[in-house]
């Protein structure tokens, strides 16, 4: 049963909710991304890789963290905290959801500035291929208070979704969850400044 | 309102489980230990440390960890997997129960081996001082099929703490996703074996 026949039907989606964690600027190390899996309300486990800040290997990471995981046949969404990991290390949200064979959608909390975006852009390492895979996510959707970009999802179903994985406050569940394990990991407290 | 007056009312208690993460054997290494915080079946936070393998400083980590962090104030009761962390760094139960002024309680699948763990401990540094803080956690009760030692709860009150944090199976929600996050950040994937 695909995606919009689940939430159509009213039952439990399978969502996996990616973040990274904190890092200082400057530094170009690896920073810790991991992946909260939820079903419904309930999270069901964890995944984790790490990708180079500023770098330019986000996707491929997340291929190998999603691909060959045991939570891959299950999964019927995978969401994003935006289209960014560890500053600007982008995420090829079309190749991502080709290779692993589940719907991707980037989340934030407000209208992307692509401008300032192109700009920030031009002091890292082959800043065109950045922009071309900013590009690739496709036009920005609303969904309540958040924006979102989809691939391998209608934006009306891609909505939907994001509705149903939320509890409390505008945020799915698994991107909360994944957003306070990162920061709790590295820094020890969830609710402490970096 | 203490833990026992929150039980009768039928109130959510908020509940703090602590595990280790998976660690190759002989490399005395430093090993992740990380603390889910809920509210009932919610996830509302994260912890996070590092204890030696083997070593003798798991209960100042853990203090050091919860003391000070923000979650201190509102937590019910901190839940252990087991009264050892990284090995056999031995948790001093009542001296981590006074120290952070939250009740505490170590659960365990079935009814500890004493002798099989004094045996154990022979070959470690300070086996004696090892044993007295084994000792220290007082009595083992039992809760549905998990047993327990307590601190700063009745046993009574403990048990009915561990089954109102329990939504499937035998283990406390804050204990599964604790268990669940330190694998899936060690290993990459919280299904995996070590």
């Amino acid at each position: 049963m695909d995606l919009a026949d689940l939430l159509r039907r009213g039952r439990r989606i399978r969502t996996l909710g990616i973040d990274d964690g904190p890092f200082g600027r400057g530094a170009r190390r690896d920073v810790l991304v991991v992946g909260a899996v939820y079903s419904a309300a309930e999270f069901e486990g964890l995944l984790s890789t790490r990708v180079r800040q500023d770098g330019h290997n986000a996707t491929q990471r997340l291929i190998e963290m999603i691909a060959g995981s045991k939570f891959q046949p299950q999964l019927h969404l995978v969401m994003l905290d935006g289209i960014t990991l560890g500053g600007f290390n982008v995420v090829d949200l079309p190749r991502l959801a080709r290779a692993v064979g589940i719907p991707c959608v980037a989340i934030m909390r407000r209208q992307p500035d692509r401008e300032a975006m192109r700009v920030a852009l031009q002091h890292l390492s082959r800043p065109r291929a950045r922009e071309r895979i900013v590009a690739r996510a496709g036009p920005v959707h609303r969904a309540a208070a958040l924006c979102f970009q989809a691939c391998g999802v209608d934006a009306a179903v891609g909505a939907q979704a994001i509705r149903a994985s939320t509890r409390r406050g505008n945020v799915p569940e698994c991107l909360r969850a994944a957003h306070l394990i990162a920061r709790g990991i590295v820094i020890g407290e969830s609710g402490r400044r970096a």
